[in-house]
This record gives structure tokens, sequence and C-alpha cells, in this order.
């Protein structure tokens, strides 16, 4: 097994120098080629598909990971429009971000390149196969997959598609590369291959994302969890802190971005809360407050410490009064996740503030957190959020998949 | 042990909130502290590194390693000298690298941030306890030192100054701390600190660099060796070429961004090898060949495969003829390091092929390889070269040691 793993990791390493000189016209007709393929082959698809929810069912999985795994007309069709819209991005690769000259004459200029390879170690969803396969291609890298045991003919039978159409378009095979086995010491060898793959990114639940940072020797872009807060000012519009809080929580309970904690000034608290609470009733939104919430919204769950923690990833909903900015601030800082933190003011001073001193991956001002996502913010795709700093810190997108090489042109500079 | 170094990283954590929102001017004032608490201690710091020397002296370490402990006058004044210019570069905090507007009139921004708490684990020069933290403190960043054992004495008491400057400035002594034991074990409980530690940087050999890449549970910013390479094309001005050869291999042998092995396009062999050869002979460097180079240079030591790995730090130079760029290229791509690679042509194709195609994290046409260093490209400083792609390749200056956010003005969107 080690041996083989090794295998692939050099013939992904090799895949991605040969990558890194393709052009963007080539790129893109690899990536409508893919498209195409993956039309032609929907029942090819739909029958590899079957025998993973065969097996999952008989396996007896609950309903939720059994229809997380199935790949209906409608997915399929979400990834070949996913494909066209990657293939049409601009490339990033080759870019010159920036350009000096130094005193002796020699111009000194960063330059956008690929990453090389990228590992990424998934769960059940088979439909991450095509769509981070697409966004890794786009900037020029070669891709090391390794899906969940209950997609794996799903995800053999995707990458066996891709491959087809990188064939096609004239680029290595190996640029799309899926671990052949179940076997889960496979994952542990993966992630000793530090030489061979660049980057790793596990994207699953958050016992997968830990077992990956403590294991692999090469980077690790990770999201562990998002307990959004909203900090509601004194100085606060309240109409539209209620509508924002409200879309926060419930248009999508299930996200990373969803709100997690409400945040009241103490002295908007009377006149927010009551109302803001038959909001959230009206919506189903299960509240537990802190004291001083209780008072305002008297059937109110008593919220503990552990609240405070919480990503409930629901229709819940924590609710805090505190004495200002600095409380907030410090609530923050103390239980956040450094994910995304909102306030409502139409103080400026404030608004600076919270924008300086909170240090999560979005910060919002008058906003819902529910836009912390690569689309929302204009980044063309997303292939994860990172809430670790080191290299990218939020949403990433394409260009994250790259990074910057130094190139220096000069006329005969020595060092003296 | 593990209990006294993570109340460390918790402390560190908790500076690093308090740094984040500390202005310019303070950061300045810190540093420019620091300054003149080394100039006012230099006693002090000579008694405790005399302890350092005897203990070395009396373990029998050899000469360099006595030397590379020796806190000289001069070497106290360039920590000094450092700590003012540092204290004068900009402030990279704060800075909005970019903005953009949405079409929901959402306006999107990225703002760099400190990275947050960095660990520094370094070996023997004891001057890297003041240069690595003076950096990560003008970016905002808390930093958490583990030395050598042997400089344990001089580290202690440079720390203990860097920590009343601080104080004297009003900040956290707990922005700088130093493990406060030479037991290995602490090491490895600091690698186990992802909740406390954003990154880590090693500094040293090899051997400490292998052991934190595998233990560390957060990103490792690293470099293993430099095998660089300058390839002489058939279009080479070869006075050009070979005045840069020779400052790339004899200006400081044991630099990392030291020429390593020279390529030579089969053109221009005869007409450039014996010449560069005699000029290396006069410079005192050994030349291993291929077996194209032995024939216009038959004194050269033949060269072995290992020879192409070789990353020698001394007067000894590793010669390939080759047909030409596609061989050259790909010769730097199997052999390489990703470090520095230069090529020495006229030609306008040539050089942009080479540009585009050489995937290491400095690049050079027509240039010294030894231009590989912050200062020397324009960083204004430097903590050191990565040679891993991810988060900084090449030389690591101040902003390197920060990140951005994502920061978003409204005026009450939300997502539909």
């Amino acid at each position: 097994m080690r041996e083989e793993i090794l295998m692939m990791g050099k013939r992904a390493r090799e895949a991605a120098r040969h990558m890194a000189n393709v052009n963007s016209g080539v790129k893109r007709q690899a990536l409508e080629l893919m498209a195409v393929a993956l039309e032609r082959e929907s029942q090819a698809i739909g029958s590899a598909n079957e025998k993973d929810i065969q097996a999952a069912l008989e396996k007896g999985l609950s309903k939720p990971k059994v229809d997380r795994l199935r790949l209906t007309d409608k997915v399929v069709g979400e990834m070949v429009s996913g494909l066209r819209e990657v293939a049409m991005l601009p490339d990033p690769v080759g870019e010159i971000t920036r350009m000096w000259t130094r005193p002796n004459g020699l111009r000194v200029g960063k330059m956008r390149i690929p990453l090389g390879v990228i590992g990424i170690i998934y769960e059940s969803r088979p439909n991450v196969t095509v769509d981070a396969a697409a966004l890794c291609i786009k900037a020029g890298n070669a891709v090391f997959l390794r899906g969940g045991s209950e997609a794996f003919h799903s995800n053999r039978c995707l990458t066996n598609i891709l491959q087809g159409a990188l064939k096609d378009a004239g680029l290595p095979e190996t640029v799309v590369q899926l671990v052949g086995t179940t076997d889960r010491d496979a994952v542990l060898d993966m992630l000793k291959l530090e030489e061979q793959i660049d980057v790793m990114i596990p994207r699953g639940g958050e016992e997968l994302i830990r077992f990956v940072t403590e294991h692999a020797r090469m980077p690790v872009l990770k999201h562990y969890k998002g307990v959004c807060h909203l900090y509601v000012d004194s100085q606060a519009d309240l109409f539209m802190a209620e509508e924002i809080a409200l879309n926060a929580k419930v248009q999508r309970p299930s996200a990373c971005n969803a709100l997690e904690t409400l945040l009241v000034h103490q002295e908007v608290a009377d006149k927010f809360l009551p109302r803001m609470a038959a909001a959230f009733r009206k919506a189903g939104v299960e509240l537990r407050g802190c004291e001083r919430t209780r008072m305002y919204v008297p059937d109110c769950v008593p919220a503990t410490e552990e609240d405070w923690y919480a990503e409930y990833l629901d229709l819940i909903l924590a609710v805090r009064v505190v004495n200002g900015m600095d409380e907030a601030v410090r609530h923050i800082s103390t239980y956040g996740s450094d994910h995304t933190e909102a306030i409502i003011t139409e103080n400026f001073h404030r608004a600076h503030r919270f924008l300086q001193e909170v240090q999560s991956s979005l910060v919002l001002v008058n906003a819902s957190t529910r836009f912390n996502d690569g689309f929302q913010l204009g980044l063309g795709a997303e292939i994860g959020i990172s809430t670790s700093k080191l290299h990218a810190f939020g949403p990433m997108g394409i260009e994250e998949l790259t990074t910057t090489k130094f190139i220096a042109l000069g006329n005969g500079q020595v060092r003296s």
C-alpha cells in the first residue's frame, strides 16, 4: 500500500510539473471536455452511484447520510454547470502581482504560480470529486483525491470520466488521481507524502479534520467550525438588526456562517429583545439567554457556559446582553472560532473599532454573517473556508490554490 | 512540563490579542526601548554569554559552533542597529490590500492583520532571540521562543532585557516568551499547541527542521536546503556568465543561495568552460563535472549522481553540459530544491521561458543567485526563506508575518 501511494504521489508531482506550464486555453478546454463527458456518461454515473446507495442502505446508514451520497440528475447538472463556470474564470497563473526596481537596477517582482499537488481528503458527498478537481486544474495544479469509502464507486466512476477528458485535452490523466482503495491506512500514508503533496485540504466533519491536522506532515488548510456572532450596538438601526439577525440565523441554519450567538447592548435590550424574540419564535428558533436576556424574554431557556461555545447548526440561538463594545469583543475572542462576526451600528467610530479589533476571517458592518462564502464575496468559486491564518484566512477561491515566486531581471548584477 | 508550556501558550495568545490592536507608534517605541536596553545591558549580556561559552568549551564543541554562540560587541551592535531598522519600517498591519463592491452594494475588502502567535525553534545563534522577536513585534504578533540548550543563558538574558523594554513601553511582557528549560520534551509539547501557536518557524539544521515538520500540528514555514543552479545559455554574454557564476559560488559559499551546480549549453561549452575553470581554480573552487565537462576541463573530478543533489556549502561546484534549455529545466526540476535558479542569456524568448517554467522561490535572468535574500530583494528585513509554497515562497519579510482577513461594509444586506 505505502509503495502504491508513494508512486501515485510521484506521478502527481510529475503531472503538476506539466500543468504548471499549460496555457489557459488548454485548461479551459479540458474543463469543457469534462463537462461534456459528465453529461454523456450520466447513466454510468447513476449505476455506480446506485451501488454505493445500496451498500449504504444495507449498512443501515442514516437517511441524511444516504441523501448526501446521492448523485441525482440535479447534482450532476450542478457539477456540469460548475465546471463551465470555473472554465470561464480568469486564469490566475502568470499574473505579476507586484514589480519594483532595486538601487542596483535589478527589477524584482512576484509572479503567481500553481501550488503544485493538492491533496483532498473528503467524506461522503461524491460531487466534491468534480468540484475540487475543477478548481485545482484551473489554477494549474494536480490533485490527489481520497474520498469516503461509502462513495467509492461513485468517486471512481467520476474520476475515470475526468481522466478521459484530460486525455482528450492532451493532458496527463494523472492530473487527477483517486486513491484506489478504502483502506484507512492509505490516508496515513498519504499524510506522510510531504515531498509529493504541497498542501492537504480535508473536507468533512471535525473528527476527520483533527485527524488530518494531527498526522499531516505537509501544511493543512482547514476549517473546524463557525461560532458566528452578531453584535447589536446601542446605536444600531433596530429594524435592520432584526432583519439581519433573522437572516443570519434562519436562512440556512446548517451552514457554518449561520449565526450562533446574538450579543445585545444593554441600552437597547429592552426595546430590541422582546420584538426580536417574537420574530425568532415565529421562525421556530429556540433562544437560550443569559440572565439579563431572560428579564426581557421570560420564556427563554437559561444559557449555560456551553451554549457560548456551541455551533448549533440548527434553529437554536444563544443570546447575551453585554455592557458595551468591550464586553462584546471580549466575548467573541473568548468563545468565538475566528469565523464570521458582524456589528449592527450607525456609529462610525464603533463600526471602525469593530472592524479593527475583531480578528475573524470575515468581519461585517450592517450585513448578514451568511455572506462568508466565496461566491457571495465575489471570488467566483470556493474550495472551502480557512479558519487558520496561514496562506488563506476565510473563503478560498482559485487564487488561494496558487502561490507567488520571486522573479528578478538583471543585466549582470552580482552581490558585493 | 506540558502544563507549563500550555500556560505559556495561553499567555502568548492573550498577548497576541492585545498586540493586534496596538498602534504603530507604540510598537516603534517598544523596539527603540529594546535597542536602548540592549546597549545599556551589554555587560550583563557578556556575562551570560560567557557562561554558555564556558559550558560549550567544557563539552568540547567544535570551534565553528562555539563561534556561532559568541555575542561579541559587533554582534550586539548588529542586534541594536537591526532593532532600529525594523522600528523604522512601515507598519504592515491595517493595510487594505484590495477593496471591491458586490452587485448588492456590499463593499468587500481584505485587511492585513497579524498572524497571532509565532513559534520559533532555533539552534545556537542567540542573536535570533532579538532579530526574530523584533520582526514579530513589528508585525503585531506575540512570539514563543525555544532556543538551543547551548545558548540558554544568553537567550534568557536577552529575553529578560526585551521583556523589560516591553513593560517600559506599556506592553505585556508576555509578547516575548522563552521556554525556560532545555528539556527536549518541551519542544514536543510546544509542537502540539495548535490552538495557541499559529505558525512555527524552525531555524537551524536540516535535522531540526525535519523533526519540527514531522511533529508540528500547526503550519510550519521551513527551508530545507538550497541546491541552486545557474544555466549558461548558448546566447549568453559569456563574460557576464563568468562574473555571475564566480560571484554566485565564491562570494559566500556557506550561504543557502550560493551556486551548487553550473549547467552549460553544449554550443558554448568549448569557449566558456576552460576559461571559467581557470577562474574557479584561481578562487580555490573544486569542480566536479560530467563526462562532457571533462572533455573541456581535463583535470576536473568526475561527478557522480550524488553530486547533482549536493548542497556543498563549500568551495565545490558540480558542472554539467546540457543539450539545451529542455535538459537544463529538467535537470533543475529533478535535482533542485526549489530555492534559486538563474539563466544567463541575451535571448528574450529563452529568458521568458526560463522565468515561466522554473518553479523556484526566486528565478533570475542575468543576475547572481546570491540575491535571494530579503534585504537584497528589498523586503527591508528577513525572518527566513521558505522553500515550501504555502503562505510564503522565498524570503519572508514582515508582510509574511501577517495574514489578511475579509471585511464587508453594508447597509442592511441580507442573503436571499
